[in-house]
């Protein structure tokens, strides 16, 4: 157990972390930092047992230190506090990009100060202090990228804290994590965006209509493109190269469908469509979705699948 | 009160209407008609009082005429239904495209039939006769399309049956409901259908790990790839210029957004993702879907949003 943790940045994960440690009584002492002196005094009445002004400050004695700042801000936040770390602490980050996380941190942390990225692959469409809930993580994958030279019992401790809050933990290469984000989180909230994006610019088709039809497809892609713009930017900034590769193949791809769309091809659409209904039903056996109409947003059906 | 209906193709929306219907009361005997023997059978055991071998049989006698086959198949449907069609019946339909559909079918109909094309905005990844719930169209839209010489009486008293399955009747020009669809409906799904097409091609990734990682946005993007295909590649096919137009616009905003990632253009990207997040809000505040974190997929949070 860890007696102080240090949570830097106090958005939707780690006000979520803070609930769901203080849920499990699972460490000692949590002490929060934020630049904002509005969402520190939130999280000092809601989930943190002290906050401080400084980074600096937050991270003295904690032995865990966990960043849940915007990948783009790391850097900073590395320098900053690496003079105040604990010897032995453990840092981890909650960063969607982890080689871009592991290069602007990494240089920065002293020796015997053990850094575990991590990636927790949970949140909602809300931000800030008060969005946090202690069930967030509940059920869902938390991944690690230790590096060739992580310490195996600070990696075990960490473990044991994320699997407490509910989390299934999976280790993976920092290399590999960046790749399989982009498949699949990176692209599909870039197109999501740009599909929201370009309902926004029709001039023909108000955003009434938009709005009042979009149960029929469009909605699906608002709440993943409603996440925050801060957070994305970074994302797509930092994991650059993997995401335009595989914007590249989408694009490829999209235009052959455009084009059998032109053409008149009904076999190839056919063909296409029903492909992808296998990966559908993958995602349903693998548990990491429900079966029910709709995910149930109206209530159960009376009768049916 | 209809006296007989006929549903003329037995899948997903039919057997939702003639439970709905049966579970209000709402008409008389219904009568079904399915290419498939199969299909037929079940819907007999399920929600038909009568199913007939061909759809001209199902259509004798009948007050209200549904055609709930693909788009592409609503011609020679019409065709072989017209001879047989009771003088003053109403025949409507529920494709997702309406040009097409009046093109295919008012031709063939005769004089002192009343067509009044439809198009239920509802539906689940599921398709076939069993798939088939009366609360489908509970607070859905179901837009008509009524033609300049459509009969005021026969209009209200369709309106009428479709109001007491619970659905909220719209009416709308044929060529502005081909428009509004495409951006709503129809555009997002082949983008859907096309990630999920990436992701099954990607050699890099395996499609376990895309899988069993989906819960962080690709999977909300499988649920629409996942409809039936023969009815999406007739949608495609059918309003083919509409959806080519906006497809047209995705791949330039798309660009636009590849080009600010790739020059590193952090700006541009924070302002698109800004602008986004309204049209989110809008559809929370307009009703058309819930706030809760993930749909309620796992169940409430105790705390929070």
């Amino acid at each position: 157990m860890y007696q102080r943790v240090a949570l830097i940045g106090l958005g939707l994960i780690a006000s979520s972390m803070a609930h769901a440690m203080r849920a499990g009584g699972l460490v000692g002492e949590i002490v929060g930092h934020a630049k904002s002196a509005e969402t520190r005094a939130v999280a000092l009445t809601l989930f943190c047992d002290r906050v401080t002004e400084t980074a600096a400050e937050a991270v003295q004695g904690a032995d865990l230190v966990v960043l849940c700042v915007p990948v783009g801000a790391m850097e900073a936040i590395a320098a900053e506090i690496a003079p105040h770390l604990k010897p032995g602490a453990v840092v981890t980050d909650v960063g969607s990009v982890k080689q871009a996380v592991v290069d602007a941190v990494a240089p920065h942390l002293p020796e015997g100060v053990h850094f575990i990225p991590g990636h927790p692959l949970a949140g909602t469409e809300y931000s800030g202090p008060r969005s946090g809930f202690a069930t967030l993580f509940q059920n869902r994958w938390w991944l690690l990228t230790p590096l060739p030279d992580t310490d195996a019992v600070a990696l075990a401790r960490l473990r044991s804290l994320l699997e407490a809050m509910g989390a299934n933990v999976d280790e993976m290469d920092v290399a590999r994590h960046d790749l399989v984000l982009a498949v699949v989180s990176h692209t599909p909230h870039l197109i999501a965006y740009t599909m929201v994006g370009v309902a926004d610019h029709m001039r023909r088709v108000s955003a009434q209509e938009v709005i009042k039809y979009s149960a029929s497809g469009f909605r699906d892609f608002t709440r993943i493109a409603a996440s925050d713009p801060t957070m994305w930017r970074d994302v797509f900034l930092t994991n650059k190269d993997a995401v335009l590769d595989i914007l590249g193949r989408f694009a490829e791809e999209l235009f052959s469908l455009q084009r059998a769309i032109r053409m008149g091809d009904g076999e190839h659409l056919h063909a296409y469509f029903t492909r992808t209904r296998e990966i559908r039903r993958g995602i349903i056996e693998a548990g990491q979705d429900t079966a029910v109409p709709d995910f149930g947003r109206a209530g159960p059906p009376s009768k049916g699948v």
